[in-house]
């Protein structure tokens, strides 16, 4: 798991009706959980129907030298009000300090007071099993 | 599609009963169909029991300059003996010219005379969609 804590970028799939959807997020790792967020879009809609999601982490240098991790997770939304702001306050500090915002169609989300009216959605993936491959040459 | 035909590595999503899987893969491009190969494995297991796939291609310079590609795909295996023998050795040629073989597990497969006894399971992806996005600073 120390690369699950030590990387920012994954690749998330989901899938609806059996058809899967992968893409880019950038995430905040905490005990065992992701914290990301997302504009409104196809990935939302998606985890939303189906909370069922798989993350890989991947650190391919070359053929003899890579490793991955694969997270089977489950998707929890971070409702914008409700009872869950502790975790959406907490996702968004973690997110604030970790993550380099190239995410497609992110804008970085407003400064805490504001975050209440922000068009994104905050939510994390809760780690059901890891599992790592790795070669060292 | 520029993108699909420059690039090697790809990620590749699969669903089972809805559960997504997600693994680096490599591929070679040609026409509508991405060819590639995997040793037996879950993810052959989700592909045989469910052809649609969803395959991403990204360049993640920073978060001003990105680019990445999703495509959906329907998996199809590549028999070793069959009517498909001409497919399987199109896919072989062109894994051995375009791909440098880092993919976990992956031996490269055995020369051309001796494939058809390989363990290694060929198989194309063909392309239903595509659609890109970008970001250039």
């Amino acid at each position: 798991m120390a690369m699950v804590a030590r990387f920012h970028l994954a690749r998330l799939a989901c899938a609806k009706d059996n058809v899967p959807y992968v893409i880019p997020i950038q995430y905040a790792h905490s005990g065992i959980r992701l914290y990301a967020f997302s504009m409104p879009g196809k990935k939302l809609d998606f985890l939303r129907t189906n909370p069922r999601a798989c993350v890989l982490i991947d650190d391919l240098e070359s053929r003899h030298r890579w490793k991955s991790v694969v997270l089977d997770a489950v998707f929890h939304e971070l409702p914008s009000t409700g009872q869950r702001d502790d975790e959406r306050l907490k996702a968004w500090t973690l997110l604030s300090d970790d993550v380099d915002w190239w995410e497609p169609g992110a804008l970085k989300p407003q400064a805490q007071p504001t975050v209440a009216v922000s068009p994104h959605v905050f939510f994390d993936l809760e780690i059901i099993t890891a599992s790592g491959r790795e070669a060292a040459a």
